[in-house]
């Protein structure tokens, strides 16, 4: 996808919501366990009572890798719907890979080209010519870890480097990486306020923010500091979302949770 | 597997070499593209001509994930073989995952449980909370990338945060981390010079070493840099081994050049 069909879809919808499919057959509704796919047909009820509230869908490959082949069988049914009817909407494989070349190029042919995913977020420890072999992709985006929004982050992530953070380093090298054009960046939500620093290396390109909601984020914060003329940010939610009933109702109760963001969005694109 | 049966059998077969199973349908005997699973039948080949030679086999899950729910099926059949047929072999999944709490945790289930690999690699960007979930397994494995053999290495890994390298930052980290003695490292064959200071901060743990024959690491400046009492060390072959003859011959043409390196690993463990 191209990213001015991205920015499009956000202004059309008034929503920057990225729902995150991380589907546990231990937490949805006990009736879909006699289903054919369980996976598939929970991630289906969830899209199609959400679909217009929303820019993109991320599963987290984990849930899916987690069933062995039954869960590839999942993911590639729910991207391969997602496609056929649903195909304004942004994908994004959330496996966050990173390998030597060779490999990192199998990893991108699996997720762009077999799976057919807009885009797959990637760790940036191996460098360079871990992530470039993604970046080689027409119209495929890489999301590479820079501040995540775990506790963890501050194990390596803010360690300075010099006059900078590693985090600012990551996004300062990665400019500099063939066809960086195609970069996005995960940024946690619980550390909005970096995000004034992060914009002044970064200023025009996308952010997918993990951590509102679940992990305390503002989504007020993370507007005023990250926000850009294109808009510049995908909001993920995943568990306050997919997972707010657990009945019969839980894709109205989804649609909901959904509506309750979106219209959250709303009125930040409007200050925008 | 007890770290104590990895090193027995080290000694036993006076090898610690790792084969790597990259197994790519583009790369293996024509004549096996008929067989009913081609990727499993290579690696059993491979296995069976092998096993006495080396400690531990690698399938680096990139190669199996390109093919969809078939790569699963037959890396699922490849680690069964393994583990009802040569259980004394360790066996590495080369993943590199890392991810919040709660999903690396699920890679964890999925390839220490589901899967039964005795091992995984994990990508130590997200700190703590990423790596911990993986080391509460009891007798498995959690082999944290340190330095890598990769040119793309020196983009981040070898940056200096104070006093140290981002490199030995990590190996320190990692120590305090919950069950930190389920840890082993990857560092690159390529940078076999920073095993002395390496040695400095983890003189026990055990190294996977990538980057010996096709990347250009020496196998002695390996051994005397990295060797501890113990040994220390898994030194792992892919290219040059499986794929040295595509002919009828491969298995065979494999044993050859792992035997080779046996003689040549032999040789150094009488040094030691």
């Amino acid at each position: 996808m191209k990213i001015e069909h991205l920015i499009e879809q956000i202004h059309k919808k008034k929503s920057f919501l990225c729902i995150g499919l991380d589907t546990d057959l231990e937490k949805i509704p006990e009736h879909l366990l006699n289903e054919e796919s369980p996976i598939f047909s929970f991630n289906k009820a969830i899209i199609d009572a959400t679909h217009h509230l929303c820019v993109a869908y991320k599963p987290n490959i984990a849930f899916y890798e987690a069933y062995g082949s039954m869960g590839w069988d999942a993911l590639r049914k729910t991207i391969e719907y997602l496609n056929e009817f649903y195909p304004e909407l942004f994908t994004i494989a959330d496996a966050k890979r990173g390998d030597i070349g060779n490999t990192s190029y199998r990893y991108a042919k699996a997720f762009f080209e077999d799976l057919d995913f807009d885009s797959i977020t990637v760790a940036p420890y191996m460098g360079r010519d871990s992530v470039e072999p993604f970046l080689s992709f027409e119209n495929k985006h890489t999301i590479l870890l820079a501040l995540t929004s775990n506790e963890g982050a501050f194990d390596f992530q803010t360690k300075q480097i010099g006059e900078k953070k590693l985090y600012e380093q990551v996004l300062e090298t990665s400019i500099s990486y063939k066809n960086s054009q195609n970069l996005m960046y995960v940024v946690g939500a619980t550390k909005a306020s970096h995000l004034i620093e992060i914009r002044k290396i970064i200023p025009d390109s996308f952010l997918l923010v993990p951590g509102v909601g679940a992990q305390g984020g503002s989504l007020e914060e993370v507007c005023k500091y990250g926000m850009n003329k294109n808009v510049g940010i995908l909001v993920n939610s995943s568990r306050g979302i997919i997972y707010a009933s657990t009945e019969q109702d839980f894709a109205i109760i989804a649609a909901q949770k959904a509506t309750d963001l979106r219209d959250k969005m709303a009125k930040e694109l409007r200050k925008n």
